[in-house]
């Protein structure tokens, strides 16, 4: 099934399902408000949400015309919010464009960091900056949403513990990491809110492009209406899901509705093109030494979304334009 | 006024007004049902909050005796916990015990790192962990929860976003520090759950010892009985909150109930002890030679807490206890 949040102008938004081609909605707080409250109490809610949909497929229940436009994050804000870099192309690519080596830990440990959950952007939302100086990037991201996961949770027990998958669009202000990565303490101001896909969807809805916690889908990603990344998020995902989920547990517990993004999709493959302009701009440095390609400025757009073999959008598009943010007084 | 959080076994308990000695506490929920649901709507819910406690400390409302044991963290999920480190002696002399210099930029741009918010521990929770061997400290910290704080705060607009101020027991695990720094993202399972003082207070409850976003008062911590730390909280933290609250918005918002953490109290005067056993060691490395001072045992206790002229006890407690966590299966 697919789940989205509609905008009532609440913080939190109101849970709607969603039917499989993305073109119609049911409200769904009768079974639960938002989508926290169903992730709270998901054995109860999720069964009575599956029914919803299969009523809304079969035409048992009309539902109405769904706007995106008229949406929220699935989840507006959650409770964590932590992104991996599984993809290894990635580190690779982007360390060598600020001429930082990869960790010798590169293959055996993950890379995550905890990103700020407090406030996402919608997925049709502007993204607000008050300098294109920042060096403002995309990153096109899958990730999952958890239940409630206990501290020492094994890559092997981990299946059950992922509800929904979603996109995501981890902006990055390039300019800012350098500075911020030499301080010690990792990313915060370097990384803004994210932006998350209209729909979150249950792992069933990929089939068999779920599996070994990866998804065997291509991701597109499109910047001012020009295909830039048709990457291939399966295979080079060297981390999968349930390896994420077992390192960002070995020291504490995860509350249901936490966030686990995977990084940047990457190929080394450079036909694939790329999910992120700094791995296009690394590519260039070492083909030529010079980089031509800027990061987005001020009216840029990016369109991330997954296509399934019908060519129907399975999250829905991320879709936003950057913009920029006005100082007060 | 003081807030608190009972636990009466639903994820984010049931939210009470407690009186100023600490002792009593009336039920809350009909002004809202949690910390989070009061902060969302602060400017309803702050005043009739304020109505009850002034009832309760003035006998018209009777309210039942309070056992700190029956409560949770205030908030006990966060959609934000991010915390600083804007002591100077600190950053200087922990950086000094795993051999790495202090960052350049150490008197003019903050340090903060965004910790996990979906678990809290409860004031007098265990502390468990697997092993004793990951160096378990404690760090001792004031910390503030604001209200929705707009993209481009500055210091000087900060005071009116801060709405309750509570301690902090931020766990370090010390020995899995250095590895995870080396790979360049920062903290993440070397930062456990964190636990918070019984009470959230509003700010006019400090008094004159709430000025220019510090609290002017000791921060007493006892380790397995001894007084380990009697450290000043006010004059040397050099980032107060609101430069904290300036740095954290430069590139986005925050939610109502984000927790913004001082980082660990520390004193350039030796004589005021240490707010971490990190500290102590680092000084009996440079005075000796010798490290002396052990990380703590499964059975150790910490006692966190800040009292005021007339010797009460300002949050409550922090009263915890480590614990080996059991490994399933």
């Amino acid at each position: 099934m697919k789940l989205a949040t509609f905008n009532d102008g609440t913080r939190d938004g109101r849970l709607l399902v969603v039917s499989r081609d993305g073109t119609r909605a049911a409200h769904a707080t009768d079974i639960a408000p938002t989508l926290q409250a169903a992730l709270d109490d998901w054995n109860t809610t999720r069964p009575k949400l599956q029914a919803l949909f299969e009523a809304l497929e079969a035409g048992r229940e009309a539902g109405f015309a769904l706007d995106v436009t008229t949406l929220l994050a699935p989840l507006p804000r959650a409770y964590e919010w932590i992104d991996g870099s599984a993809y290894i192309n990635h580190i690779v690519l982007v360390r060598k464009a600020r001429g930082a080596e990869p960790p010798a830990t590169l293959l055996t440990d993950p890379l995550v960091y905890q990103g700020g959950s407090g406030a996402f952007l919608a997925p049709t939302a502007p993204i607000p900056h008050f300098d294109e100086g920042y060096g403002i990037d995309f990153e096109s991201e899958i990730c999952v949403v958890t239940g409630d996961v206990p501290m020492g949770t094994r890559a092997g027990e981990a299946a059950g513990h992922v509800q929904l998958l979603m996109l995501a669009n981890d902006v990055t202000l390039r300019n800012l990491v350098p500075p911020e990565l030499e301080k010690g303490f990792g990313f915060f101001v370097s990384k803004p809110a994210t932006a998350f896909s209209p729909f979150a969807v249950t792992p069933d809805e990929l089939g068999a492009a779920w599996r070994e916690g990866r998804v065997h889908r291509r991701l597109r990603t499109t910047w001012n209406g020009a295909l830039f990344g048709d990457t291939d998020a399966g295979p080079d995902m060297h981390f999968g899901f349930f390896e994420l989920l077992e390192h960002v547990t070995k020291t504490r517990r995860l509350t249901a509705g936490t966030i686990i993004g995977s990084g940047t999709v990457s190929n080394p493959d450079e036909a694939r093109g790329a999910s992120c302009i700094a791995e296009k701009r690394t590519r260039e440095k070492i083909a030529t030494g010079n980089i031509t390609t800027p990061f987005m400025r001020f009216g840029d757009t990016v369109r991330i979304e997954m296509l399934d073999d019908a060519g129907r959008s399975i999250f829905g598009a991320i879709d936003q334009r950057v913009v920029r943010a006005e100082r007060k007084g």
